[in-house]
């Protein structure tokens, strides 16, 4: 095979659903006011907030780093820091920019298994007396579905919250994969409720042209957002293109449309790899990843047959599934697994 | 009438010409590997290339300002400071986003008539001594087509780079309105010879969805331009979608292709909105823009009649066309300023 | 006369009080805890407190261009502005410092004879409507005595400060030279009662080594300032040393000490020298400072006669008297001043 | 015991030696120009150049941990990343500051017994593929004293620094405690030759007022420094007052002088204090600090016979000398300690 299939490398290798292109293209008729105050943006903030169940202002951007950056900079001051896990994306993919964007905002790293904070470690770093020479935490990020393909369920995310949230603290939470999350039963209704003050719900992983919605639930944080955008170099001026996709995405229905529903496809194909693994599966498969022990031959050996996969940070091979991950797609890969394991 | 009508409000009220639509829709088959590393970039870059007939690292963003605010980053140090007209856009209308990317770069506005620097204003900048209490120089930052609607001439670009690079500065292109420019007779071909290193080259004034194109023209800047952009937010994971409009924009023949052509028209109409026009014009009409004088009583008897237009930083009124003005839009303006005139 | 006497040539041209000198050595003693935690940083604290007769957090700094800076993030977010005299020393002589610790955070000249903000200027800088491609106001930075030597009567700054407190804006006192305002008889105990957020409290060019008092007035900004200004590169180890000081600047009587009754003379060699002056005064002589036409030529004169003074903004040639300056000194200047007018 | 005494709680508790103060009296005399080009500075910068036999730009600054910071910006952009030791002060103990004033610079913790980099784990960090996710590393830092109270020796250095500069990396020595390392047989004349880029030579821990040399042995770094520094909020107007205590420290011999005598002296109350010490001691005395395992009742019950000392990053309780420690205050302490063992 002369050039790697991409298929499963990461879920952003997959284009953008049809319905996400139908919208970019209907939104594309006549004249729009810049910024992101034309109807395009309006009506997709409308969406999110109906899906949400929650009073929020919305924007939209291009990057999911610029998204949890800037989020970031809003729940943290510079001389601060933000609790995640110590694989989370903000730390370990994301090349500093919660520095950038926040002139130095530090990044505390908490253990636990399978990408989940474990409350403990959360407690401890809460506990952690307050000096001069450190910089004191004050906001919580989380991740769902995390970065080794688990949820969190309800109880575990209030316990996490609840210590945050008796500090003062903020809650951020990186939904980059919140579709896979939805699809395997977070209740989107609860996030604000929950406590969380900035969402980042993921477009482009779900199956989006590039677009990144980023909620803000505390009211407290909408003074003066257009400006701290564009002075972040985060608003464009033909707002409706990033906007546009979310109408694709979610459908007229109030119920996650397209965008939970083709989650819920990604994730019924990890499933399904996961039942042809021959590999040791190392993280429980809740959504649309599959990490599995490989030693290096063996990986070079799948290379060789023209599939390319990240090892990831726990050292295990990662198998990505997308919405536009097919069911033969899953059984080619499954016979070259076979054929090298 | 009961909403305002955008059309000659800016040239980016204008969705994306039609084969930017078909380009995107085309780019958005099979997978693609992330963070701009993928064949859609790859083919877009080589377009630039070849229009530029020179060698440049390309990558493409979504925002003009996040676009202009990195390229000066990579030309001055935070101590230091960029020239510019005083009426240039990344000293105006960019929110300070100069200083957000470059951790409070500085920015010396120099004067000059409709848009264009004046060579003694430059010179006198950079005879201008060092002392450890002011930001000194680090490059130049020049505009064609002007915030104005001019059109620098090659000799004025020429004596204006000449003592900038005597001095081993930098020089920055902003090309927001680059197409219209080279409508009106800018030749492209000129752009890395005459000493640019940095160019934004505009997509998104020129019809598109949100891009535009940073060409770094000086090998010194490709080094860890990816990770760069990633800390700065500015690298998208689908980097096709901001590279398949240049395709489209461009066409495949090397002669600026719909990108030049359309806006052309829009030169066109402006030129044709220039001659139906009742009020003074205040600069040349070389672009895409008319500039008038008008009071505000009559200004606001055009917004009475449904046409919202902006107020600009000397006080004229400002009327824009783009790729989408169609002569009948210029004749019903030009009917309604005769009415309120 | 071989090398340039400097005498005139800055307020901090001078070394530092005897009483200063004292307090140093008297600080010296015995072990002390770190990072502003010791005793000689409690006791100058006090000693500020009473004088300003309000409740306060005081910290110490080397540099006034930090510790006005760092004042300046804690009024202002990135995103946004501080309106300040256009010839303000954080606008002009501060090498974009603002910019630096703000991280690119704006700031807006205003205009106003004799280094004093008019009220109609600022007025018209408040009523400009918010637009998210401008960075809005956020705080007001005010000097006394301002850079041309002049005093704001305490009418004047309660008309700047009023319109500024409706907003919710917080305000800057760059007191750099507040000694000498005192001496002219600005009220230290009007300082937090007019609404100042913080002050910086000038002990360098008043006659100390280098400290700069910054009063944090309002109890909303104590929240983790040592570990903000530790991430700022502010907190110095060995804190007593710019604490002490002020001990022997302020004395024991809460009147002012050494530091008023020593700027008190300043002000008096200034008027001295403005009553010797063969070239015309162009700033009202309130505190230290006499600013005066004079030709180029005449100046290389003076120059040429060992006498080294700036050329100050709006091209007046500055002379500063200081603790130091005595009156020999003014008269021999004099002298000088005669032969080459 | 009332309060609590700190005598081995760190070198900063104690004042500064009567050299030191010395110096500042004497430099108190007279006028001098501002912003670090007086007199002063530049007789401290010549005794710096002569110690260390190099060329060098020198300054001064009050901080340590502005030195250090400011130092790495100059090393490293925002997007690249410093390596370290992993309980390297700037790691560790400088609130982030490093971030803040290289804009979200990174640093790369390496690992290492008794605060000193392995060869390996470097070497692993170096080899490290670069890719757009991550902050690649652009320079190395290292500390001598290190944290832990050992020093390096020649060798080590040299085989730590040779791979960094094959890189093309730039190497900062952070020289907080080099007097003590000097003491300990630590050739100064080295480390201009060794590739040292920017030394930050310790004043204040070695037994002055707040001062610390940054000294830029690279050429390519002294273009700008003034305004780089003013803009950092690191030049101090009365430059005199942070150059002076090095005249004292250094005295006039070129030995290194009080600064290097008193060091030693420091050195031997630890080794004398390691004699004494009950507990177990967990790092080589190589310089002025003992590390050693004491539980947690038993440190209180040291704190309750008055002594506070700190536990340290490792979990040992951390006891320094100083200049200012004396055989009489080691043998209280050793009797203390006997007593609670």
């Amino acid at each position: 095979m002369s050039s790697a299939r991409y298929d499963f490398a990461s879920d952003n290798v997959a284009g953008a659903m049809p319905e996400v292109m139908e919208a970019m293209l209907a939104a594309n008729a006549g004249t729009a006011s810049g910024y992101g105050t034309d109807h395009v943006s309006a009506a997709a903030a409308d969406r999110i907030r109906a899906l949400l169940d929650a009073d929020a202002e919305v924007r939209f951007t291009a990057s999911g780093t610029a998204a949890n950056a800037f989020a970031l900079t809003v729940l943290a001051r510079p001389h601060e820091a933000v609790l995640a896990h110590e694989h989370a994306h903000i730390c370990t993919d994301e090349t500093g920019a919660p520095g950038f964007f926040g002139q130095g905002v530090g990044l505390i790293g908490l253990p636990g298994a399978s990408g989940k904070i474990e409350l403990a470690g959360l407690e401890a770093a809460l506990a952690r007396p307050e000096v001069s020479y450190n910089q004191p935490a004050a906001a919580l990020s989380l991740t769902t579905a995390t970065e080794y393909g688990t949820v969190y369920d309800a109880a575990h995310l209030a316990a996490l919250i609840a210590p945050v949230k008796a500090k003062g603290y903020g809650v951020h939470l990186d939904g980059a994969r919140l579709a896979n999350a939805v699809a395997a039963g977070f209740d989107l209704k609860t996030v604000a409720k929950m406590g969380v003050d900035i969402l980042v719900m993921g477009g482009t992983k779900a199956g989006s042209t590039p677009t990144e919605a980023v909620v803000f639930l505390n009211p407290d944080h909408a003074r003066r957002l257009d400006a701290r955008l564009k002075h972040a170099g985060q608003l464009v001026s033909k707002g409706r293109f990033l906007a546009a996709p979310w109408l694709g995405l979610l459908g007229e229905a109030n119920d996650g449309g397209p965008w939970a529903a083709r989650a819920a496809h990604a994730n019924a194909m990890a499933r399904k790899l996961a039942a042809l693994m021959p590999f040791p599966i190392r993280h429980p498969v809740e959504a649309n990843g599959v990490f599995v022990d490989m030693d290096e031959p063996t990986l070079e050996r799948l290379r060789g047959e023209g599939w390319f996969v990240y090892r990831f940070l726990d050292g295990t091979a990662r198998f990505m599934c997308s919405w536009a991950t097919t069911p033969e797609m899953v059984e080619d890969l499954g016979a070259a697994l076979k054929r090298i394991a």
